[in-house]
Protein backbone atom coordinates (compact mmCIF):
# COMPACT_ATOMS: atom_id res chain seq x y z
CA UNK A 1 0.00 0.00 0.00
CA UNK A 2 1.30 3.54 -1.07
CA UNK A 3 0.35 6.22 1.21
CA UNK A 4 1.60 9.98 1.00
CA UNK A 5 -0.43 11.70 3.41
CA UNK A 6 0.20 12.07 7.07
CA UNK A 7 -3.27 11.86 7.85
CA UNK A 8 -3.62 8.82 5.71
CA UNK A 9 -0.89 7.10 7.38
CA UNK A 10 -1.97 8.24 10.86
CA UNK A 11 -5.70 6.76 10.76
CA UNK A 12 -4.10 3.24 9.17
CA UNK A 13 -1.40 3.11 12.25
CA UNK A 14 -4.33 3.56 14.56
CA UNK A 15 -6.09 0.29 13.29
CA UNK A 16 -2.56 -1.26 14.29
CA UNK A 17 -2.94 -0.70 17.50
CA UNK A 18 -1.50 -3.04 19.85
CA UNK A 19 0.66 -4.66 16.92
CA UNK A 20 4.78 -4.49 16.68
CA UNK A 21 5.18 -2.20 14.13
CA UNK A 22 8.51 -1.61 12.97
CA UNK A 23 9.89 1.80 10.12
CA UNK A 24 12.69 1.26 7.65
CA UNK A 25 13.42 5.04 6.89
CA UNK A 26 15.10 5.50 3.32
CA UNK A 27 15.35 7.90 1.04
CA UNK A 28 13.93 5.09 -2.09
CA UNK A 29 16.43 3.97 -4.91
CA UNK A 30 15.97 0.19 -2.80
CA UNK A 31 19.12 -2.31 -3.38
CA UNK A 32 19.54 -5.67 -1.28
CA UNK A 33 20.86 -2.85 1.53
CA UNK A 34 17.75 -2.12 2.34
CA UNK A 35 16.04 -5.18 1.90
CA UNK A 36 18.13 -6.69 4.51
CA UNK A 37 17.00 -4.22 6.51
CA UNK A 38 13.04 -4.97 5.61
CA UNK A 39 13.68 -8.26 6.04
CA UNK A 40 15.03 -7.89 9.88
CA UNK A 41 11.78 -5.64 10.24
CA UNK A 42 9.90 -8.63 8.80
CA UNK A 43 11.08 -10.87 11.68
CA UNK A 44 10.55 -8.72 14.41
CA UNK A 45 7.55 -6.69 13.69
CA UNK A 46 3.80 -7.54 12.82
CA UNK A 47 3.68 -4.34 10.28
CA UNK A 48 6.54 -2.95 8.52
CA UNK A 49 6.47 0.48 7.33
CA UNK A 50 9.02 1.40 4.60
CA UNK A 51 9.33 5.42 4.25
CA UNK A 52 10.81 6.27 1.12
CA UNK A 53 11.54 10.61 1.24
CA UNK A 54 14.62 12.29 -0.27
CA UNK A 55 14.87 15.05 2.50
CA UNK A 56 15.73 17.84 1.72
CA UNK A 57 17.13 19.40 4.50
CA UNK A 58 19.85 16.86 5.02
CA UNK A 59 21.42 17.43 1.42
CA UNK A 60 24.11 20.99 1.72
CA UNK A 61 23.92 23.69 -1.42
CA UNK A 62 26.27 22.22 -3.50
CA UNK A 63 25.36 18.25 -2.52
CA UNK A 64 23.03 16.07 -4.76
CA UNK A 65 19.50 16.52 -3.79
CA UNK A 66 18.39 17.51 -7.12
CA UNK A 67 20.21 14.19 -8.94
CA UNK A 68 19.71 11.45 -6.23
CA UNK A 69 18.09 8.48 -8.10
CA UNK A 70 14.24 8.71 -7.37
CA UNK A 71 12.99 5.04 -8.46
CA UNK A 72 9.16 4.81 -6.82
CA UNK A 73 7.81 2.35 -9.06
CA UNK A 74 10.68 0.01 -8.84
CA UNK A 75 10.65 0.40 -5.16
CA UNK A 76 7.11 -0.34 -4.76
CA UNK A 77 7.82 -3.11 -6.53
CA UNK A 78 10.58 -4.49 -4.08
CA UNK A 79 8.77 -3.73 -0.93
CA UNK A 80 5.92 -5.67 -2.55
CA UNK A 81 7.87 -8.92 -2.92
CA UNK A 82 9.12 -8.04 0.58
CA UNK A 83 5.70 -7.91 1.99
CA UNK A 84 6.06 -4.40 3.27
CA UNK A 85 2.50 -3.54 4.51
CA UNK A 86 2.96 0.07 3.86
CA UNK A 87 5.21 2.36 1.76
CA UNK A 88 5.44 6.30 3.17
CA UNK A 89 6.67 8.93 0.59
CA UNK A 90 5.21 12.33 1.14
CA UNK A 91 6.24 15.17 -0.70
CA UNK A 92 8.36 18.00 0.45
CA UNK A 93 5.50 19.85 1.22
CA UNK A 94 3.37 17.23 3.24
CA UNK A 95 6.88 16.81 5.42
CA UNK A 96 7.46 20.28 5.55
CA UNK A 97 4.39 22.12 4.64
CA UNK A 98 3.22 24.77 2.00
CA UNK A 99 5.57 27.67 1.20
CA UNK A 100 7.75 26.51 4.70
CA UNK A 101 11.27 28.22 4.16
CA UNK A 102 13.44 25.31 4.93
CA UNK A 103 16.20 27.15 7.30
CA UNK A 104 16.66 26.94 11.22
CA UNK A 105 15.46 30.52 11.16
CA UNK A 106 11.58 29.58 10.30
CA UNK A 107 11.88 25.90 11.17
CA UNK A 108 12.47 23.63 14.45
CA UNK A 109 15.28 21.67 14.00
CA UNK A 110 16.73 18.64 16.35
CA UNK A 111 20.36 18.93 16.68
CA UNK A 112 22.54 16.22 17.90
CA UNK A 113 25.74 17.05 20.23
CA UNK A 114 28.77 18.62 18.64
CA UNK A 115 31.04 16.29 19.47
CA UNK A 116 29.28 13.27 17.64
CA UNK A 117 28.97 15.97 14.43
CA UNK A 118 31.87 17.62 14.36
CA UNK A 119 33.69 14.69 12.81
CA UNK A 120 33.93 11.88 9.98
CA UNK A 121 31.25 13.22 7.39
CA UNK A 122 29.70 15.74 9.48
CA UNK A 123 32.72 17.46 9.45
CA UNK A 124 32.71 18.44 5.28
CA UNK A 125 28.37 17.74 5.68
CA UNK A 126 27.59 20.92 7.85
CA UNK A 127 24.18 20.34 9.08
CA UNK A 128 23.91 17.15 7.14
CA UNK A 129 22.89 15.28 10.55
CA UNK A 130 20.80 18.21 11.73
CA UNK A 131 18.46 17.30 8.77
CA UNK A 132 19.17 13.33 9.61
CA UNK A 133 17.88 13.54 13.17
CA UNK A 134 14.76 15.99 11.99
CA UNK A 135 13.75 14.27 9.63
CA UNK A 136 14.10 10.73 11.43
CA UNK A 137 12.19 12.15 14.44
CA UNK A 138 9.39 13.75 12.60
CA UNK A 139 8.89 9.81 10.55
CA UNK A 140 8.91 8.44 14.46
CA UNK A 141 6.78 11.01 15.40
CA UNK A 142 4.32 9.96 12.04
CA UNK A 143 4.63 6.10 12.18
CA UNK A 144 5.13 6.26 15.86
CA UNK A 145 6.64 2.66 15.32
CA UNK A 146 8.37 0.11 18.33
CA UNK A 147 11.45 -0.19 16.17
CA UNK A 148 13.21 1.58 13.49
CA UNK A 149 16.01 -0.19 11.29
CA UNK A 150 19.13 1.73 10.18
CA UNK A 151 22.20 0.13 8.34
CA UNK A 152 25.66 -0.22 9.58
CA UNK A 153 26.58 1.42 6.59
CA UNK A 154 26.15 4.80 7.89
CA UNK A 155 27.50 4.17 11.16
CA UNK A 156 28.06 8.27 12.46
CA UNK A 157 24.18 8.07 11.28
CA UNK A 158 23.37 5.31 13.95
CA UNK A 159 25.50 6.15 16.89
CA UNK A 160 23.73 9.63 16.34
CA UNK A 161 20.32 8.66 16.02
CA UNK A 162 20.46 6.55 18.79
CA UNK A 163 22.23 9.34 20.80
CA UNK A 164 18.49 11.19 19.80
CA UNK A 165 16.72 8.61 20.93
CA UNK A 166 18.40 8.42 24.15
CA UNK A 167 18.75 12.11 25.20
CA UNK A 168 15.17 12.72 23.91
CA UNK A 169 13.61 9.95 25.69
CA UNK A 170 12.20 9.11 21.86
CA UNK A 171 9.94 5.51 22.58
CA UNK A 172 11.46 3.48 19.43
CA UNK A 173 14.05 0.39 20.03
CA UNK A 174 16.99 1.34 16.74
CA UNK A 175 18.27 -1.98 15.30
CA UNK A 176 21.12 -1.72 12.96
CA UNK A 177 22.35 -4.24 10.68
CA UNK A 178 25.24 -5.30 9.37
CA UNK A 179 26.67 -3.65 5.87
CA UNK A 180 24.91 -5.70 2.46
CA UNK A 181 28.09 -5.40 0.11
CA UNK A 182 28.25 -6.65 -3.30
CA UNK A 183 30.51 -9.77 -4.33
CA UNK A 184 34.03 -7.36 -4.95
CA UNK A 185 33.20 -5.86 -1.49
CA UNK A 186 31.86 -3.08 -2.52
CA UNK A 187 29.12 -1.76 0.37
CA UNK A 188 25.73 -1.53 -1.39
CA UNK A 189 25.01 2.45 -1.91
CA UNK A 190 22.49 3.82 -3.85
CA UNK A 191 24.76 6.57 -5.00
CA UNK A 192 26.65 3.19 -6.72
CA UNK A 193 24.81 4.40 -9.38
CA UNK A 194 26.41 6.97 -10.41
CA UNK A 195 29.76 5.04 -10.73
CA UNK A 196 30.99 3.89 -14.53
CA UNK A 197 32.10 0.00 -14.60
CA UNK A 198 35.91 1.58 -14.15
CA UNK A 199 34.81 3.26 -11.43
CA UNK A 200 33.14 0.29 -9.49
CA UNK A 201 36.27 -1.54 -9.71
CA UNK A 202 38.12 1.48 -8.09
CA UNK A 203 35.65 2.10 -5.71
CA UNK A 204 36.66 -1.46 -4.29
CA UNK A 205 39.70 0.47 -2.44
CA UNK A 206 37.40 1.79 0.68
CA UNK A 207 36.64 -2.40 1.53
CA UNK A 208 39.93 -3.39 0.70
CA UNK A 209 41.54 -0.54 3.01
CA UNK A 210 39.22 -1.67 5.58
CA UNK A 211 39.98 -5.14 5.64
CA UNK A 212 43.41 -4.46 5.68
CA UNK A 213 43.64 -2.34 8.83
CA UNK A 214 41.44 -5.12 10.25
CA UNK A 215 43.79 -7.91 9.19
CA UNK A 216 46.65 -5.86 10.35
CA UNK A 217 45.11 -5.46 13.70
CA UNK A 218 44.28 -8.85 14.12
CA UNK A 219 47.61 -9.24 13.84
CA UNK A 220 48.37 -7.43 17.00
CA UNK A 221 48.81 -4.16 15.40
CA UNK A 222 47.24 -1.55 17.91
CA UNK A 223 48.87 2.01 17.35
CA UNK A 224 46.25 3.92 15.46
CA UNK A 225 48.48 5.82 13.25
CA UNK A 226 50.41 2.52 12.08
CA UNK A 227 46.86 1.20 11.54
CA UNK A 228 46.07 4.56 9.26
CA UNK A 229 49.77 4.53 7.56
CA UNK A 230 48.90 0.95 5.58
CA UNK A 231 45.85 2.62 3.51
CA UNK A 232 48.32 4.71 2.03
CA UNK A 233 49.39 1.43 -0.51
CA UNK A 234 46.09 1.25 -1.42
CA UNK A 235 45.36 4.76 -2.51
CA UNK A 236 46.03 6.10 -6.51
CA UNK A 237 45.25 9.67 -8.39
CA UNK A 238 41.76 7.86 -8.97
CA UNK A 239 40.84 8.37 -5.29
CA UNK A 240 40.16 11.93 -3.35
CA UNK A 241 40.48 10.39 0.51
CA UNK A 242 38.12 12.75 2.73
CA UNK A 243 38.93 10.54 5.95
CA UNK A 244 40.63 7.42 7.35
CA UNK A 245 39.41 7.25 11.09
CA UNK A 246 39.78 4.66 13.66
CA UNK A 247 36.86 5.70 16.51
CA UNK A 248 35.33 4.30 19.54
CA UNK A 249 32.05 2.51 17.84
CA UNK A 250 29.62 3.51 20.75
CA UNK A 251 30.69 7.05 21.14
CA UNK A 252 32.93 8.15 17.76
CA UNK A 253 35.67 9.48 21.04
CA UNK A 254 39.45 9.20 19.66
CA UNK A 255 40.85 6.48 21.26
CA UNK A 256 44.67 6.13 22.35
CA UNK A 257 45.02 2.39 20.97
CA UNK A 258 42.61 0.42 18.79
CA UNK A 259 40.68 -2.54 20.72
CA UNK A 260 37.82 -4.78 19.87
CA UNK A 261 35.15 -1.78 20.00
CA UNK A 262 37.05 0.52 17.66
CA UNK A 263 35.58 1.21 14.46
CA UNK A 264 37.03 2.32 11.07
CA UNK A 265 35.82 4.77 8.86
CA UNK A 266 36.37 6.03 5.40
CA UNK A 267 34.97 8.10 2.87
CA UNK A 268 36.55 8.65 -0.05
CA UNK A 269 35.48 10.26 -3.99
CA UNK A 270 35.73 8.15 -6.95
CA UNK A 271 34.59 9.51 -10.21
CA UNK A 272 33.41 12.81 -8.36
CA UNK A 273 30.93 10.28 -5.84
CA UNK A 274 31.53 10.13 -2.65
CA UNK A 275 31.36 6.82 -1.17
CA UNK A 276 32.18 5.91 2.76
CA UNK A 277 32.26 2.40 4.77
CA UNK A 278 33.26 0.96 7.86
CA UNK A 279 34.61 -1.77 9.77
CA UNK A 280 34.26 -3.12 13.05
CA UNK A 281 37.52 -4.19 14.46
CA UNK A 282 36.11 -6.66 16.90
CA UNK A 283 34.52 -9.67 16.15
CA UNK A 284 35.15 -11.98 13.54
CA UNK B 1 0.27 9.00 43.15
CA UNK B 2 4.01 10.22 42.83
CA UNK B 3 6.65 8.82 40.48
CA UNK B 4 10.37 9.37 40.13
CA UNK B 5 11.72 6.87 37.35
CA UNK B 6 10.85 6.97 33.57
CA UNK B 7 10.24 3.08 33.57
CA UNK B 8 7.88 3.53 36.51
CA UNK B 9 5.79 5.85 34.64
CA UNK B 10 6.42 4.29 31.45
CA UNK B 11 4.45 0.87 33.00
CA UNK B 12 1.40 3.00 34.26
CA UNK B 13 1.08 4.81 30.98
CA UNK B 14 0.61 1.15 29.61
CA UNK B 15 -2.07 0.02 31.67
CA UNK B 16 -3.74 3.73 30.14
CA UNK B 17 -3.65 2.37 27.18
CA UNK B 18 -6.79 3.63 25.08
CA UNK B 19 -7.75 6.38 27.85
CA UNK B 20 -7.28 10.14 26.75
CA UNK B 21 -4.42 11.73 28.93
CA UNK B 22 -3.11 15.25 29.63
CA UNK B 23 -0.17 16.44 30.56
CA UNK B 24 0.87 19.59 32.66
CA UNK B 25 4.45 20.06 32.50
CA UNK B 26 5.64 22.52 35.31
CA UNK B 27 8.69 23.02 37.51
CA UNK B 28 6.26 22.89 40.75
CA UNK B 29 5.64 25.58 43.14
CA UNK B 30 2.15 25.46 42.10
CA UNK B 31 -0.45 27.85 42.27
CA UNK B 32 -3.95 29.01 41.13
CA UNK B 33 -2.54 29.30 37.66
CA UNK B 34 -1.38 25.86 37.12
CA UNK B 35 -4.46 24.46 38.97
CA UNK B 36 -6.81 26.12 35.89
CA UNK B 37 -4.55 24.02 33.60
CA UNK B 38 -5.77 20.98 35.79
CA UNK B 39 -8.84 21.79 35.87
CA UNK B 40 -8.86 22.41 32.10
CA UNK B 41 -7.06 18.88 31.68
CA UNK B 42 -9.44 16.79 33.83
CA UNK B 43 -12.51 18.56 31.55
CA UNK B 44 -10.59 17.02 28.93
CA UNK B 45 -9.09 13.57 29.35
CA UNK B 46 -9.64 10.17 31.20
CA UNK B 47 -6.18 10.70 33.14
CA UNK B 48 -4.01 13.96 34.24
CA UNK B 49 -0.52 13.45 34.90
CA UNK B 50 1.34 16.41 36.28
CA UNK B 51 5.25 17.21 35.83
CA UNK B 52 7.14 18.52 38.30
CA UNK B 53 10.74 19.78 37.24
CA UNK B 54 12.76 22.19 37.78
CA UNK B 55 14.70 22.11 34.43
CA UNK B 56 18.58 23.04 34.59
CA UNK B 57 18.78 23.52 30.70
CA UNK B 58 16.18 26.01 30.45
CA UNK B 59 18.21 28.89 32.87
CA UNK B 60 21.54 31.36 31.82
CA UNK B 61 24.38 30.61 33.98
CA UNK B 62 22.92 34.31 35.75
CA UNK B 63 19.85 32.91 36.33
CA UNK B 64 17.69 31.39 39.34
CA UNK B 65 17.75 27.28 38.70
CA UNK B 66 19.23 27.00 42.43
CA UNK B 67 16.54 29.40 44.33
CA UNK B 68 13.64 28.59 42.01
CA UNK B 69 11.52 27.29 44.62
CA UNK B 70 10.78 23.80 45.27
CA UNK B 71 7.62 22.82 47.41
CA UNK B 72 7.34 19.09 46.38
CA UNK B 73 5.26 18.24 49.23
CA UNK B 74 2.54 21.18 49.04
CA UNK B 75 2.45 20.48 45.27
CA UNK B 76 1.64 16.98 46.04
CA UNK B 77 -1.34 17.93 48.09
CA UNK B 78 -2.67 20.35 45.79
CA UNK B 79 -2.27 17.74 43.00
CA UNK B 80 -3.99 15.08 45.33
CA UNK B 81 -7.12 17.73 45.96
CA UNK B 82 -7.27 18.86 42.12
CA UNK B 83 -7.94 14.54 41.43
CA UNK B 84 -4.41 14.71 39.26
CA UNK B 85 -3.47 10.75 38.62
CA UNK B 86 0.20 10.86 38.82
CA UNK B 87 2.60 13.54 39.49
CA UNK B 88 5.78 12.64 37.72
CA UNK B 89 8.84 14.65 39.84
CA UNK B 90 12.12 13.26 38.06
CA UNK B 91 14.88 14.08 39.44
CA UNK B 92 18.14 15.86 36.66
CA UNK B 93 19.87 12.42 36.41
CA UNK B 94 16.76 10.81 35.75
CA UNK B 95 16.08 12.90 32.91
CA UNK B 96 19.40 13.50 31.41
CA UNK B 97 21.55 10.63 32.49
CA UNK B 98 24.00 10.01 35.58
CA UNK B 99 26.80 12.35 34.41
CA UNK B 100 25.81 14.06 31.28
CA UNK B 101 26.95 16.92 30.83
CA UNK B 102 24.86 19.75 30.12
CA UNK B 103 25.71 21.18 26.88
CA UNK B 104 25.03 21.48 23.08
CA UNK B 105 28.48 19.20 22.46
CA UNK B 106 27.18 16.36 24.32
CA UNK B 107 23.63 16.90 24.47
CA UNK B 108 20.82 16.34 21.51
CA UNK B 109 18.44 19.90 21.54
CA UNK B 110 15.28 20.74 20.19
CA UNK B 111 16.22 23.99 18.54
CA UNK B 112 13.70 26.12 17.97
CA UNK B 113 13.24 28.82 14.95
CA UNK B 114 15.53 31.70 15.41
CA UNK B 115 12.51 34.18 14.23
CA UNK B 116 10.77 32.82 17.03
CA UNK B 117 13.01 33.09 19.48
CA UNK B 118 15.25 36.39 18.87
CA UNK B 119 13.05 38.21 20.26
CA UNK B 120 10.48 39.31 23.79
CA UNK B 121 12.41 36.97 26.51
CA UNK B 122 14.47 35.10 24.23
CA UNK B 123 16.43 37.60 23.22
CA UNK B 124 17.87 38.40 26.91
CA UNK B 125 17.47 34.42 27.88
CA UNK B 126 19.70 33.20 25.27
CA UNK B 127 19.46 29.20 24.75
CA UNK B 128 15.92 29.12 27.24
CA UNK B 129 13.57 27.74 24.08
CA UNK B 130 16.70 25.43 23.45
CA UNK B 131 16.19 24.00 27.05
CA UNK B 132 12.22 24.57 27.17
CA UNK B 133 11.69 22.40 23.56
CA UNK B 134 14.24 20.09 24.83
CA UNK B 135 12.59 19.36 28.35
CA UNK B 136 8.95 19.39 26.92
CA UNK B 137 9.83 16.78 24.04
CA UNK B 138 11.38 15.04 26.38
CA UNK B 139 8.33 14.68 28.82
CA UNK B 140 6.38 14.27 25.80
CA UNK B 141 7.95 11.12 24.88
CA UNK B 142 7.95 9.47 28.36
CA UNK B 143 4.42 10.52 29.26
CA UNK B 144 2.73 10.43 25.34
CA UNK B 145 -0.23 12.76 25.93
CA UNK B 146 -2.78 13.38 24.00
CA UNK B 147 -3.16 17.03 25.55
CA UNK B 148 -0.57 19.03 26.93
CA UNK B 149 -2.08 21.93 28.62
CA UNK B 150 0.33 25.95 28.79
CA UNK B 151 -0.81 28.69 30.79
CA UNK B 152 -0.69 32.13 28.34
CA UNK B 153 1.23 33.61 30.52
CA UNK B 154 4.21 32.62 29.09
CA UNK B 155 2.75 33.11 25.59
CA UNK B 156 6.23 33.00 23.49
CA UNK B 157 6.49 29.73 25.32
CA UNK B 158 3.05 28.51 24.11
CA UNK B 159 3.80 29.72 20.43
CA UNK B 160 7.27 28.50 19.89
CA UNK B 161 5.81 24.49 21.46
CA UNK B 162 2.88 24.80 19.33
CA UNK B 163 5.55 25.54 16.36
CA UNK B 164 7.64 22.72 17.42
CA UNK B 165 4.90 20.32 17.47
CA UNK B 166 4.02 21.39 14.30
CA UNK B 167 7.20 21.11 12.60
CA UNK B 168 7.90 17.67 14.09
CA UNK B 169 5.10 16.16 13.91
CA UNK B 170 4.49 15.68 17.74
CA UNK B 171 0.72 13.48 18.28
CA UNK B 172 0.15 15.57 21.12
CA UNK B 173 -2.46 18.53 20.74
CA UNK B 174 -1.47 21.82 22.48
CA UNK B 175 -4.24 23.44 24.82
CA UNK B 176 -3.56 27.40 26.07
CA UNK B 177 -4.95 28.29 28.96
CA UNK B 178 -5.86 32.33 30.11
CA UNK B 179 -3.97 33.77 32.28
CA UNK B 180 -4.84 33.81 35.85
CA UNK B 181 -4.48 36.88 37.86
CA UNK B 182 -4.53 38.55 41.74
CA UNK B 183 -7.33 40.66 42.68
CA UNK B 184 -5.22 43.61 41.73
CA UNK B 185 -4.45 42.26 38.19
CA UNK B 186 -0.78 40.85 39.05
CA UNK B 187 -0.49 37.39 36.51
CA UNK B 188 0.27 34.30 39.06
CA UNK B 189 3.77 33.10 38.53
CA UNK B 190 6.27 31.28 41.12
CA UNK B 191 8.11 34.10 40.91
CA UNK B 192 6.03 36.40 42.85
CA UNK B 193 7.35 34.58 45.80
CA UNK B 194 10.47 36.33 45.39
CA UNK B 195 9.25 39.67 45.49
CA UNK B 196 8.22 41.80 49.27
CA UNK B 197 4.59 43.30 49.55
CA UNK B 198 5.29 46.25 48.13
CA UNK B 199 7.25 44.86 45.44
CA UNK B 200 3.80 43.33 44.64
CA UNK B 201 2.45 46.48 44.70
CA UNK B 202 5.05 47.42 42.41
CA UNK B 203 3.92 44.73 40.17
CA UNK B 204 1.29 45.66 38.90
CA UNK B 205 2.59 48.10 36.98
CA UNK B 206 2.75 45.25 34.20
CA UNK B 207 -1.15 44.78 34.06
CA UNK B 208 -1.72 48.37 34.60
CA UNK B 209 0.28 49.31 31.33
CA UNK B 210 -1.41 46.28 29.18
CA UNK B 211 -4.99 46.74 30.29
CA UNK B 212 -3.60 50.50 29.10
CA UNK B 213 -2.74 49.57 25.94
CA UNK B 214 -5.97 47.31 25.41
CA UNK B 215 -8.45 50.46 26.12
CA UNK B 216 -5.93 52.58 24.08
CA UNK B 217 -6.91 50.09 20.92
CA UNK B 218 -10.20 49.37 21.98
CA UNK B 219 -10.56 53.88 21.36
CA UNK B 220 -9.05 53.23 18.04
CA UNK B 221 -5.38 53.94 18.22
CA UNK B 222 -3.59 51.12 16.16
CA UNK B 223 0.03 52.92 15.62
CA UNK B 224 2.62 50.44 17.39
CA UNK B 225 4.56 53.29 18.91
CA UNK B 226 1.51 55.35 20.06
CA UNK B 227 0.29 52.00 22.23
CA UNK B 228 3.62 51.79 23.46
CA UNK B 229 4.36 54.98 24.72
CA UNK B 230 1.25 54.87 26.90
CA UNK B 231 2.95 52.91 29.11
CA UNK B 232 5.70 55.60 30.20
CA UNK B 233 3.46 57.11 32.40
CA UNK B 234 3.55 54.27 34.72
CA UNK B 235 6.67 53.64 35.18
CA UNK B 236 9.41 54.90 37.78
CA UNK B 237 12.49 53.68 39.36
CA UNK B 238 10.91 50.79 40.97
CA UNK B 239 10.32 49.39 37.76
CA UNK B 240 13.48 48.23 35.30
CA UNK B 241 11.73 47.71 31.65
CA UNK B 242 12.81 45.05 29.83
CA UNK B 243 10.82 44.86 26.83
CA UNK B 244 7.27 46.14 25.57
CA UNK B 245 5.88 44.83 22.39
CA UNK B 246 3.31 44.35 20.31
CA UNK B 247 3.16 41.44 18.07
CA UNK B 248 1.28 38.99 15.64
CA UNK B 249 0.08 36.25 18.46
CA UNK B 250 0.59 33.47 16.27
CA UNK B 251 3.77 34.04 14.55
CA UNK B 252 5.40 36.67 17.33
CA UNK B 253 6.65 38.83 13.80
CA UNK B 254 6.23 42.61 13.63
CA UNK B 255 2.91 44.01 12.04
CA UNK B 256 2.60 47.63 10.74
CA UNK B 257 -0.39 48.42 12.90
CA UNK B 258 -2.03 46.78 15.68
CA UNK B 259 -4.91 44.82 15.31
CA UNK B 260 -7.17 41.95 17.09
CA UNK B 261 -4.54 39.06 16.22
CA UNK B 262 -2.23 41.60 18.10
CA UNK B 263 -0.86 40.90 21.57
CA UNK B 264 0.59 43.16 23.27
CA UNK B 265 4.23 41.48 25.73
CA UNK B 266 5.59 42.92 28.89
CA UNK B 267 8.66 42.29 30.47
CA UNK B 268 9.75 44.44 33.76
CA UNK B 269 12.00 44.12 37.07
CA UNK B 270 10.63 44.61 40.28
CA UNK B 271 12.95 44.49 43.53
CA UNK B 272 15.18 42.35 40.93
CA UNK B 273 12.78 39.87 40.17
CA UNK B 274 11.85 39.00 36.56
CA UNK B 275 8.02 39.57 35.77
CA UNK B 276 6.37 38.88 32.79
CA UNK B 277 3.18 39.74 31.46
CA UNK B 278 1.30 39.68 27.82
CA UNK B 279 -2.46 40.81 26.56
CA UNK B 280 -4.85 40.15 23.26
CA UNK B 281 -5.71 43.06 21.93
CA UNK B 282 -8.91 41.46 20.28
CA UNK B 283 -11.68 40.27 22.27
CA UNK B 284 -12.89 41.46 25.65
Amino acid sequence: MLVHEIEELRKIRKEWCGEKVGLVPTMGALHQGHLSLIKKAKEMCDRVVVSVFVNPIQFGPAEDYGKYPRTLEKDMELCNSAGVDLVFAPSPEVMYGKGQKLSNDTLTYVCPPFFYVNKLCGKSRVGHFDGVCTVVLKLFNIVQPDFGFFGEKDAQQAVIIKKMVKDLNVPVEIIECPIVREEGGLALSSRNKYLSEEGKKEALVLSKILNNIKACYNKGITDIDALKETAYGFLSKEHELEYLEILDRDTLDEKDKADDNSRAFIACRVEGVRLIDNICLGGK
